[in-house]
C-alpha cells in the first residue's frame, strides 16, 4: 500500500483546499492511505479509515525566508511532512507551500542522491500534441554548468518513465538554435555530454531544441538551467493570461460581442481547460533520497488533487528506484572530472 | 531629408514584398527618400522620384553561414545596404535577411561605438497595456556579463526615447524574482550597476522584473542576455501559436462551433491583430556607429513597412546622437574595470 504524507497547512488556502483534495484522492485510490500533517484543530473535521493525522505545531508562511523556515520552524507542517518520507512512514510528500523553503527543507532532511549535486524542480507544461512536456530545472538552480544539465536530463528521464511508462523518453537541450555549434559555452559542453550519454544508452537525446519546441511537444523532456526555466515559464504564463484577458475584454465590449461570447462558451471553456495549469499541477523535486512533490500555492482542490495523483503515480511506479538505476547506469558520465585550470571557473568549486 | 537604404533582396519573399512596402512607405512619408539595393533586373519594375536603385550582384541566403556572407559575398545586397549608411548616403539601413549575417556585416562595416563591447538586438513585444515592451538582447550575445547588461540598458533607453519621446523610459532587469538578493551572480552584479546608473541619472531603473512582466508592460524596457531573450521570445511565440491553433481547431470541430466562429469573427480578428507581430516588426541593432533595423524574414509588405517606419522614426529622432549622448553621460560607469582575479572568469578576457 502506498502512503502519501500531505502538508495540509501549505498553500494559499490551507486545509479547506488540501482536505477536500485528500477526500477525493482517497475515493479515487482505494489502495492508498494518507498522513495528514498539520495542526490537529484544523484537521479535526476530517475522518477517514485510511487517513491518519500527524500533528505539527507550526506553519511555514508563503513569504517566510528560507532561513526562518529551515532553522526556526522546526515543527512546521512542511518539515514534519518531509520527515514522514525520511522515516519511511510515507513513500512521497506533497506540499503547496513556499517553493524555496520546501526545497531547502527537503534537501536538508533527505539529502541528495549520490551522483547528484543539485536537486531540480520538474513541472509539466501542456503542449500542442495534447500531452505535456516536462521541463527542468524550473527555478531551483540559477547558475548551472554542463554536468548539472546532464544530471537534470537523467533525473527527468526517470520521472517521465515512471509517470508515463515510456522507458525511453526523448530529451531536448534548450538552446538558441538547433545547430550543435550554437549557444553558450556551457550549452555546447552540455550538448557533448548529452550526446555521450545517448551513445552509452543512458538517455534518448534528441539534440538542441528552441523555446517554441516546449509547446510543440518536440521532445518529452526539455533541459535548461533554473534561471532560463523560471523566466521562460513566467513569460509564457504572461502571454497566455494576456491573451485570455484580451478575449474577455473583447467579448464583453458590446452587445454583439457578448452574444458571440455566449455562443462561443463551449470553445472558450475548452480553451480554458486546455490552458488550465491545474491539470499539470504537481512538480517533482528530483535528485533527493525521497519523493517530494510541489503543488502551486494557489491550487484549488482539483489542482491539489492532481498533485496528489502525480505523487501517487511516481511512488507506485518506483520513481526513486528508477532514478537510482539511471544514475548507476550513467555513473561513469556523471562522475564530475576534477576541475582543470580552464574549467575551474565553470565549476562550483 | 531622411534617406533609408533598403535591402530589397532580403527575407523569404524578396522584392515582391520589399518593393510593395517601399511604395507604401514613400506615400506615407513625403519627406523621405529611399535607396533600393539589389539586382537591377529584380528592381526594374519600381520607379519613384524619391527612390534610387543601388546595384548589388549577390544575395545573402537565409541559411548562408556567417563566414560566407561576410567573407565571400562582398557585393551582397545586405552589405551594400549597410555600406550606404557607412558612406553617409543613408541615415539608416533595413534588411529582412539572415540575422547572424546582418549583425556580423553591420559590426564589421560600421564598428561598435566607443564604450560598447557588443551590439544588441532590440525588438518590441506587445503588452497588456496596449503598448510595446522593448526587450534586449534577443539573440546576438549568448554569454553576457553585468557590464554588457548595463550597456544594453543604456542603448535600450536611447532607442525608446527616440521612438516614443519618453525621455526617461523605465528599465527592468529580467530575473527569477523581484527581490534584489535573487538571481545568478551576473544578475546580482548587474542589478548593482543599474542601481548606480539610476543614482547618476543615467537610467530610470525600476528593479528586477520577472518573465510575465514583459507582457504586463511593467517597464518600458526589459534587459536580459541574448540566450534568455531568444529562448523567452521563442517560447512565448510557441504558446501564442498553440492557443491560436487550438482556437482554430475548436471552432471548426462541429456545426455549432463553426457558427460560433462566424459570430466571433470580429473578436478573433481583433485578437489576431493584437498578437500580430507585424505591428512590432523592425528590431534595432544597437551599439553600432550607424542605424540598422532587422525585419522578420517572413515579413509581408505590411510588416516590412512597419520596419521601414521604425527605422525612419529612429533616424528622424536622431537615435544615433541619443545613443552617443547617453553613452557619454554614463561613461564613468561604462568604463569596464580591469578584471581583478576574482572577476576574471566573468569577463570576456
Amino acid at each position: 500500500m502506498i502512503t502519501l504524507a500531505v502538508d495540509c497547512m501549505g498553500g494559499d488556502h490551507g486545509p479547506r483546499v488540501t482536505l477536500a483534495a485528500c477526500r477525493g484522492f482517497l475515493e479515487r485510490h482505494p489502495e492508498a492511505s494518507l498522513l495528514l500533517v498539520g495542526m490537529p484543530d484544523a484537521l479535526s473535521s476530517f475522518s477517514h479509515p485510511r487517513a491518519t493525522v500527524v500533528a505539527a505545531t507550526e506553519v511555514v508562511g508563503m513569504d517566510d525566508p528560507i532561513e526562518i523556515a529551515l532553522r526556526k520552524k522546526k515543527d512546521s507542517s512542511m518539515r514534519v511532512t518531509i520527515q514522514q518520507v525520511k522515516d519511511g512512514a510515507a513513500q512521497a510528500a506533497v506540499s503547496a507551500g513556499n517553493t524555496g523553503a520546501l526545497m531547502a527543507i527537503a534537501r536538508y532532511l533527505l539529502k541528495t542522491l549520490d551522483g547528484i549535486d543539485r536537486p531540480a524542480i520538474a513541472p509539466q507544461l501542456p503542449n500542442s500534441k495534447g500531452g505535456a512536456t516536462t521541463v527542468l530545472d524550473l527555478g531551483a538552480n540559477v547558475d548551472c554548468d554542463a554536468e548539472d544539465l546532464l544530471q537534470f536530463a537523467v533525473l527527468g528521464s526517470a520521472l517521465v518513465s515512471a509517470l508515463t511508462g515510456n522507458e525511453s523518453p526523448s530529451v531536448g537541450l534548450l538552446n538558441v538554435g538547433e545547430e550543435a555549434i550554437k549557444g553558450s559555452e556551457t550549452i555546447k559542453k552540455a550538448s557533448q555530454l548529452l550526446r555521450k550519454a545517448a551513445n552509452s544508452q543512458d538517455l534518448n537525446f534528441y539534440g538542441n531544441v528552441e523555446g517554441n519546441d516546449i509547446f510543440k511537444g518536440t521532445t518529452d523532456i526539455v533541459v535548461c538551467d533554473g534561471f532560463v526555466g523560471n523566466v521562460t515559464l513566467k513569460a509564457t504564463e504572461g502571454v497566455a493570461s494576456m491573451i485570455v484577458d484580451f478575449l474577455r475584454i473583447e467579448y464583453s465590449s458590446g452587445i454583439f460581442s457578448k452574444f458571440a461570447a455566449i455562443v462561443s462558451y463551449p470553445v472558450l471553456k475548452a480553451l480554458k481547460k486546455r490552458l488550465d495549469h491545474r491539470r499539470y499541477n504537481g512538480a517533482a523535486l528530483l535528485g533527493l533520497r525521497g519523493l517530494v512533490f510541489k503543488s502551486h500555492g494557489s491550487a484549488d482542490a482539483v489542482a491539489f488533487g492532481h498533485a496528489l495523483d502525480r505523487a501517487y503515480d511516481a511512488a507506485r511506479n518506483n520513481l526513486l528506484d528508477r532514478v537510482r538505476a539511471r544514475i548507476a547506469h550513467a555513473a561513469p558520465l556523471l562522475a564530475r572530472q576534477e576541475p582543470a585550470a580552464a574549467d575551474a571557473a565553470a565549476l562550483h568549486v
